[in-house]
C-alpha cells in the first residue's frame, strides 16, 4: 500500500486529511506538510504541540519546530521559542535560507517578529489549569522526572513527482527545564528526509532518541535497501538494546518512516503507538503499531 | 600509529598537550577532553571559540558547546548562549543528566548561573575591534554571506581503558543571525562518539554539515569496519558530491575521527586542513590533511 503522508499520533489525522487534500488539488508538497502540522499546532486539544501545549517549569510554553526539504536537503528550525503561533511556518521559511537556518531563543523570536509571523500567548487556559494543578507537586514531579505529554507531531509527505518533505512541531516535555531542546528540531534525530531514499521521524523522550540519531539511522537503512517497516524495527530495537546495555534504562521512543515509493513503517517501545496515514485519493486513517511475538504488527485502528 | 587525542585545527595543540598530560597522570578521559577544550576557549587569540570569539550581527558573542560520553552515549550541550566563560564545562555538566541535557538561550544561561559557572563578558577587545571594522560593510557582508572564522574546536579523546569522549565549542559564524545554531552542538552532525566504535566531529559551514549528519555517518562507517581515514574521506566526498548535485554549491567542511583503537583520520574540502594530535607518551603535533590526486594525504606540519 502506498501513502502520500504519514504522521505521528492520532492527533495528526485531520492535518493529514487537509495535507493530502492539498496534494490532490495539486498544491506542492511543502504547502501540504506545513499545512498538516499547522492544523495540529492550532488545535488547543493537543497538549504537546503549539497552542494548548503544556508549559515548562516556569509556566511558559516553549516550542520547537523543524522542516526539511527532501529534494535539496535544505532544513530549518527554531528551538526554545515562545509566543509564536505557528512554529512550523517559521521553520519552513528558515529552511529556504542557505545560512542561519536554525535559530534558538530570543534570536528566533526576533526573526519571527521581523518576518511578520503571528505572535500570541501560547498558554491556553486548559494548559494553564493543568500546570496550576501540577505546580503543587512541582518539585516532586521534577525529581521523579514524571514527565507527560511529549507527543511531537511529525509529518512526512510525498507528492506524485516523488518530492518528499518532513515537518515536526512540539512543546517538548511538560515541566521541562526552561530552554530545553529535545530531539524534535535536531536534524537526524527527530527528523530526516531525502527524496531519493525516504524519510523518518521520531517522538518520545528526546534525550534518548538523540543518542541514536534515530531518524537518520532509519534513512541510512533505507538507503542500503532495507524494507521500510523492517528498517524502523531494526533501528528502534537495536537502540533500545544498546541503551539498556549502556544505561540500564531507556525512555519511550516511537518512529515513523516512508520510503521514496510511499511505503510506510512504524515502530515503538510503547505498548501501542497510533499514527495517521493518508493516500493520494484522500483515504485517511489511523493505524496502530503494537508488539506481537517480538515483532511490531501494524493494525487498523 | 595510535593516538590518545585528536582535535580540529592548529589552535587546539596546547589543549591537546594539556589533555594528554592529564591522561598520562591517570586523570579520567572527561577531565582530559574538557580541559583541552577549555584551554582553547580561554585563549583570546582564537577568534571562533570562547573568549575572543567573533560576535554576531548585533556585536554579541554567542556560543555553542556540546559534550558526549562514549561509554554511556550521554550527551549535553548549550546553544546560543552569552556571557558564559567556559561553555564546554556547562555542556559536560549537562551530559551527566538524563533529561534536559540540551539547553538553548536564556534557559541555558540561567542554568549556568544557578550552577555557579563563571559568567563574564565574552567580547574581547580584539573581537570588538574586528567587529567595528566590519560593521561599516555589515549589510554588504551579510548579503554576500562572506562569513569568516567558523573554526570550531572539536576534541576526541580515548584513555588506556578504551573510554572515549568528545567535546566541541564554537562562537559560530562571524556576523551570524542572533540565535543561529550551527552543527557544533547538534549530536550526529557536529560530534558523535561511541567507545565501542569510535568518534567523529566536524568543523566548517554548519548548515551544510548538518544536511549530511557527518559525524554520525563516519561513526556508522567505522561500525561497518571501514578504516578510519577511508571513513572520513568517503563520508565527506559523498556528501560534497551530493550537495553539489542537489544545490550546486557547498560550504567548507572538515572532519576528524578516531576509531576505538586510537587510529585517526581526517578529511576536508579545503585546500589544507591542519589538526592536532597527541599520544599517550605526550608527543603532540600538528598534522595537515591536503588533497593529492583525488585522495587526502596526511602530512606532518
Amino acid at each position: 500500500m502506498k501513502w502520500s503522508m504519514i504522521a505521528t499520533w492520532r492527533m495528526a489525522l485531520e492535518g493529514v486529511r487537509s495535507g493530502t487534500r492539498i496534494l490532490r488539488e495539486h498544491g506542492n508538497i511543502h504547502q501540504a506538510v506545513v499545512n498538516a502540522v499547522t492544523e495540529v499546532e492550532d488545535d488547543e486539544n493537543f497538549q504537546s504541540v503549539g497552542y494548548g501545549g503544556l508549559p515548562n517549569r516556569n509556566g511558559e510554553v516553549e516550542l520547537d519546530a523543524a522542516y526539511m526539504n527532501g529534494d535539496t536537503l535544505d532544513a530549518g528550525g527554531i528551538m526554545a521559542v515562545q509566543n509564536i503561533k505557528n512554529p512550523i511556518q517559521v521553520a519552513y521559511t528558515l529552511s529556504k535560507y542557505k545560512r542561519n537556518c536554525f535559530l534558538a531563543g530570543t534570536g528566533a523570536m526576533k526573526f519571527a517578529q521581523e518576518h511578520h509571523f503571528i505572535m500570541q500567548d501560547m498558554l491556553a487556559p486548559s494548559a494553564r489549569k493543568r500546570y496550576e494543578e501540577m505546580k503543587v507537586n512541582l518539585e516532586e514531579m521534577v525529581q521523579q522526572e514524571a514527565y507527560q505529554g511529549h507527543d511531537t507531531v511529525c509529518v512526512i509527505g510525498r507528492d506524485d513527482n516523488g518530492s518528499m518533505a518532513c515537518g515536526v512541531s512540539t512543546s517538548g516535555l511538560f515541566l521541562k527545564q526552561p530552554g530545553r531542546v529535545g530531539d524534535s528540531p535536531i536534524i537526524g534525530s527527530g527528523f530526516y528526509v531525502d527524496s531519493e531514499i525516504g524519510g523518518a521521524a521520531a517522538t518520545g523522550v528526546g534525550e534518548d532518541i538523540m543518542k541514536g540519531c534515530l531518524a537518520f539511522s532509519i534513512v541510512e537503512k533505507l538507503k542500503l535497501g532495507t524494507e521500510v517497516q523492517r528498517a524502523c524495527e531494526e533501528v528502534l530495537n537495536h537502540h533500545e538494546e544498546n541503551m539498556m546495555k549502556r544505561n540500564g534504562s531507556v525512555g519511550s521512543m516511537s518512529v515513523i518512516a516512508m520510503d521514496k515509493n510511499g511505503h510506510v513503517g512504524a515502530a515503538t517501545n510503547l505498548d501501542i503507538f497510533p499514527f495517521s496515514v493518508g493516500d493520494a485519493d484522500g483515504n485517511c486513517q489511523v493505524l496502530v503499531a503494537i508488539h506481537e511475538n517480538g515483532k511490531i504488527k501494524i493494525l487498523e485502528s
